[in-house]
């Protein structure tokens, strides 16, 4: 696989309103190559025959496996934002790629490819141990069924472990009387607040204090193609990540 | 009473901390005249001597009620901050004032005289009926008591009444799984969260969301001199409101 | 013209993907009945038959003169989205009423629907007086062609209308080193800062200051729906407002 | 120098506000002892009696740099905010050290102590090559007489050069049709906007943008005491770097 000219790239999942937000994401870019869109009946068979580099996959938990199992086979490396990797799943993956003889295939599997929520967690953690106090606001579409949401409880749980790293204690918080609720739920020693608003998409803000200042970090997604610029860094950058990777923040050079 | 030149003043509670941002304030408007300093063990007599038109009382339950009674009972209008007022103590304000032979005397009690905080409240609860959201985030510093904030309680309150008056139903909320207090406190129906952090004073947000947009209405306190302007709109327009007032949004022509 | 029942509504520029926001915000409302969806080559004569009580035109300024004089002949009242409206229009618009003998007939004519802009702006021109300092700052997408924004510009005027009319004078800035534009665009007096941002829509905030205390008022267009509920506002309440009216904020009750 | 019992720390110009400031801080650090307060005419010596092992200075660009030989001289570390400091200066204090014959001695010369103000530098260095869009806004009082700030310039330049080491283009930007400073002032093509607001202290905020989202990083000076925080740290790292360091993003191991 050589990279002097454009990478060749095919969408698994193309049919899918998430999969047309990748083929179109793939489409504006110069340095990459649409060569196959593949839908739920397709045959994978189209990927080889075309010659496919690397493919982006969101599909389905019950149709990522195979797919995974037939590009690693072929040499095609995965950047895959399917969800329901247990880590029995992750077993197979590694053990697919052991086995497959291409030892410069790579697979990404990433739970969060918005970038801008990638790098808030990054950077909370990085934060953390220098600040007596530090919360998360979360806001979502009234439509969300859990609260908070994954990536808050995420968030707070990488603040936690930083604190606790730094051995720093409690957070300070004299309240002694409150409304039931009123201080958000606690994860690990840290606060996080859920706001279900109509109107608003997905937004995550975290809140660091110490005496005579704060630092905020704010992720916003306005819409449902953030994932996009992720995808394209994992399909650019795959190559140079051969084996398992668990997160886009590795290939974020942090 | 004339208004040709400055208006007399005087400050009760000055040796304060509080009293004596008020005195600078005073100090430092060009149309108003600090003329007596009354601090705990003062005689009251001093304000009839100095000409005094209109006191500001931020001093104690304890003593606020004995300074309004020889206030308006000379004939002397009153803005008064200290906190403490029943609906006893203010039909007793009325009763004197009815009683005083100084039809002209106005008292304004206030329970917070933070422009910002009036405005904020105010506007939500103008904004309120156009909205299928809204919830309130108050931000504090760790040492306070209790949460949420009276203000931000009695803002969703606010918010409550003018959705009852539109025949607003629910919130939409879809939430079926949640951390214990992730969804923030509920009064009358609008979620408020409170967050405790070093370094912030005190803070407000309410949000608004419907189709496709949202509004914000934010208020921060950065110091604890920002009840200062509030007062000296109090002083100033005090002769246009005879008779007790209680609120200073009654006094911003909104 | 009764509204015992659902109001009767036409949608003109339905083909359009404005119009067909519309069509979707008048069938997702209980109170409303969509009678009637009109496209470029459609002949008006179906909105008489299908006994339209509200017509909403997103048209172009080519078209939408004869749908007014059309609808306004035949009782039927207009909430007009489509720009381009000239004195010399307004004026026309005014005759066809007085002349039409249908005297309950209204017609809104709106620059803006997006409640939330529109809240911006009032609650902007309420607060400025109160405040020593008032600057702008919008946020858009990068292919935005002008700025700042109409409605920045026109949110500064109304501070700088509403400060001149408390006689306030300039804001306090001591800048006297200066990069080119760090201070923002001169508004009558008010500075407006313009962003532009891949990824964001349409926002604008605007903040006030003064001792101690800021006010920050924000508005965020998250798609290009936003304007539908304030649209919705105009169709159930038009019948209340015969006559010609400018300004969605008339409707508001503020 | 060991530092099994807690650390003796000296404070020059301890009879200014933000010597004050230190010395409290020092004061309310279980780790650290503050042995010697030396204000304008008092003698350095008393360092030396006391055992001194780190001192702050705070002083003025006229007495530094004796401070600074004594100091190295006697084997005493340096935590510097004191401004004024030339290539020449640095190159002085390097000389001073490597004479001292105290190969641990450290120096530590840092522009700006606030700790969030600092990790918002790092954060946009590191974020700045993922997204298209970066602006700065930075907000101050009204009586500074620079604009932008020298802190948000300092950011700016940073988001340039990351940009320029990832080889980004110029920022989008379709405006064509513009109010003169609308747009903010040019850094080195990242455009910085500067507000000027009664009752602001010091803010900034970093906005990042890309496809459908936002990442958005401020920092909020709320008083003249929060570099006390970024102090601490110096006092207390500075036995892991000998020699001369400028920035205190060194010792903050992001």
């Amino acid at each position: 696989m050589t990279h002097s000219g454009s990478t060749k790239v095919g969408v698994l999942g193309a049919g899918g309103r998430v999969g047309q937000a990748v083929v179109e994401g793939v489409r504006d870019a110069a340095d990459l190559e649409l060569v196959a869109e593949i839908d739920r009946d397709d045959d994978l068979g189209a990927l080889v025959e075309a010659g496919t580099e690397v493919i982006v996959d969101f599909t389905a938990p019950s149709a990522v496996m195979d797919n995974l199992e037939f590009c690693i086979g072929n040499g095609i490396s995965c950047v895959v934002g399917t969800t329901g990797f247990t880590p029995e799943r992750l077993d197979q993956v590694r053990t697919w790629i052991a086995d497959s003889g291409h030892e410069g295939v790579g697979v990404l599997i990433a739970p969060n490819f918005a970038i801008s929520a990638v790098l808030t967690m990054q950077f909370a953690k990085q934060a953390a141990r220098f600040f007596e106090s530090a919360e998360v606001v979360e806001y979502h579409h009234p439509n969300k069924l859990d609260a908070p949401s994954g990536t808050a409880i995420h968030t707070a749980e990488g603040i936690a472990a930083a604190r606790r790293g730094a051995d720093m204690g409690d957070q300070p918080d004299a309240t002694d009387q409150s409304l039931d609720g009123a201080r958000g739920a606690d994860v690990d020693g840290v606060k996080v607040h859920a706001v279900r608003m109509t109107g608003m998409v997905a937004h995550e803000e975290v809140i660091f204090g110490s005496q005579g200042q704060s630092l905020t970090i704010r992720q916003d997604s306005y819409d449902r193609t953030s994932f996009v610029p992720g995808v394209l860094v994992g399909v650019r950058r795959i190559h140079e990540f051969p084996g398992l990777t668990v997160g886009l923040e590795k290939y974020l050079d942090l």
